[in-house]
């Protein structure tokens, strides 16, 4: 018997560090959380909200994202976009990613 | 300037889950840690000894994996390998990667 708890904990193990490097992709143009949610669902990348918002918030307290508040709209919202930091923190994941995927596949291949 | 400290974080947490997951790939014949760390390092997943020496504890506690001595050699030797239930866990964790994958390179691709 498999254990759903456990399989989803390493579902979410597995997609962390992706979902991180997505965000900094995505945010390209400045986007607000939910847009992002919306966006990366789309782009079939499956992020909850409450994963979503505090990730937003350390990635910009490390300096990978800015963002500011349009109060133009009837509700305000902070929108987040890449820094140029944070663009040179995704291009070395992005190249870290394929050399992983590149170890991986072959990996699964053999089996 | 990049900050090599958080580089190091991220891509470590981009490499944990599939860590996991080649863990149980490879011990589907019986390996002990040292054999482990050189057979991912060969395939191209570099991983450290006291990354993957608790690793292999927790999967054997979680009863993805399981252990045996092996006395005969002068020095005793603790393998590893994958369970039943941790041969379905790989199974459903490299659909979702392949899923997280063809997602994810979609995305750099537009970049």
């Amino acid at each position: 018997m498999t254990d759903e708890k456990l399989i989803g904990n390493l579902i979410q193990e597995l997609k962390r560090g992706t979902i991180t490097l997505s965000v900094l992709l995505m945010s390209e143009k400045p986007a607000y959380g939910y847009s992002l949610v919306t966006e990366m669902q789309a782009a079939g990348i499956v992020v909850e909200q409450n994963t979503l918002y505090p990730l937003l918030r350390r990635l910009e307290s490390q300096g990978l994202l800015r963002s500011s508040w349009d109060t133009g709209e009837s509700r305000p919202r902070k929108y987040y976009s890449v820094t140029d930091e944070g663009r040179s923190t995704a291009e070395r994941l992005g190249k870290e990613w394929r050399r992983i995927n590149t170890a991986m596949s072959r990996l699964m291949e053999d089996k």
